[in-house]
């Protein structure tokens, strides 16, 4: 049995979104997300490793070639160009401090979905634009966060359920 | 604005189990999602790394104390100890290969959440066990698979949504 689970490609996909990330693995496995669900991935900002081939290469990515990397100097840069693109209103940040669950967000095909990075989160003035649209991932145990990655995955695949966008599966030889 | 969301612990949690795992920085992130889950997490059979305090410490795990980290020799002594607690049909696993979806898994608290080493999988004589509880997530881009940790925090995060676990979510300073 070496057949995958497919599902078709969204004509507009979920554009995962990227905050001065600084730990090169989780934006690898992050990549490797984006390019197991045809979503493209928008690196914002200051990075906190570098991304030519070689070292990512070193880092153990294998597969960064096969991402739809889109790079941005800062936020305004990347909200402009993403509103020209999918419209307002397709914007949902992603926090560990936040009043409303991912399971509320109006997920459709075309939306941003913004995380910060791993130390400090998006900074204040992503939240302050927009304020309505500050989602978190709720816990219950002792520790009350998880990994970036982790994050990004959970959100990015009940987006995908939400819209639909798993139901017809199939098998892929 | 520092309240994380949180939501109440399920009175039966769901026991996230890794076979036989290979990379500690896939099974530290796995540990980091229990605790933040309020999850066992159970090693079973042989493990690719050291989990001793100093060595976890070494690989930047801070919160390995925090988990309630269970450990049995192979899978039979596992199956057999989960089926006394949880009771029989309460195991689900999840493989790159399978022909249907964690969409359709059936689940319920107290499950077992059952997942192969990065490499190779699950073995198959775990596989031939449960054949007709084996998942799989669906991808439809170039990468036709996920990262192991990201995997798990999918799964535990649909299971936990799918049984109203995350419901009734509250702020906590």
């Amino acid at each position: 049995m070496h057949r995958k689970l497919r599902a078709p490609a969204l004509a507009k996909p979920f554009h995962v979104t990227l905050v001065d990330p600084e730990i090169p693995q989780n934006t690898g496995s992050i990549a490797r997300l984006c390019a197991a669900t045809a979503s493209p991935l928008h690196l914002v900002g200051r990075l906190g490793f570098k991304i030519d081939a070689q070292s990512v290469k070193r880092a153990g990515v294998d597969y960064w070639h096969l991402v739809d990397l889109r790079l941005a100097p800062d936020f305004s840069a990347f909200a402009l160009e993403h509103e020209r693109r999918s419209g307002p209103g397709t914007v949902r940040l992603f926090s560990a401090n936040a009043r409303k669950s991912y399971l509320e967000a109006p997920f459709a095909p075309g939306d941003a979905l913004v995380f910060g990075c791993e130390s400090a989160g998006l900074p204040r003035e992503v939240l302050e634009r927009y304020p309505d649209e500050v989602y978190g991932i709720p816990t219950m145990g002792a520790v009350r966060s998880i990994n970036l990655a982790n994050a990004a995955s959970i959100v990015m695949f009940e987006a995908l359920r939400k819209c639909g966008a798993l139901d017809a599966t199939f098998a892929e030889g």
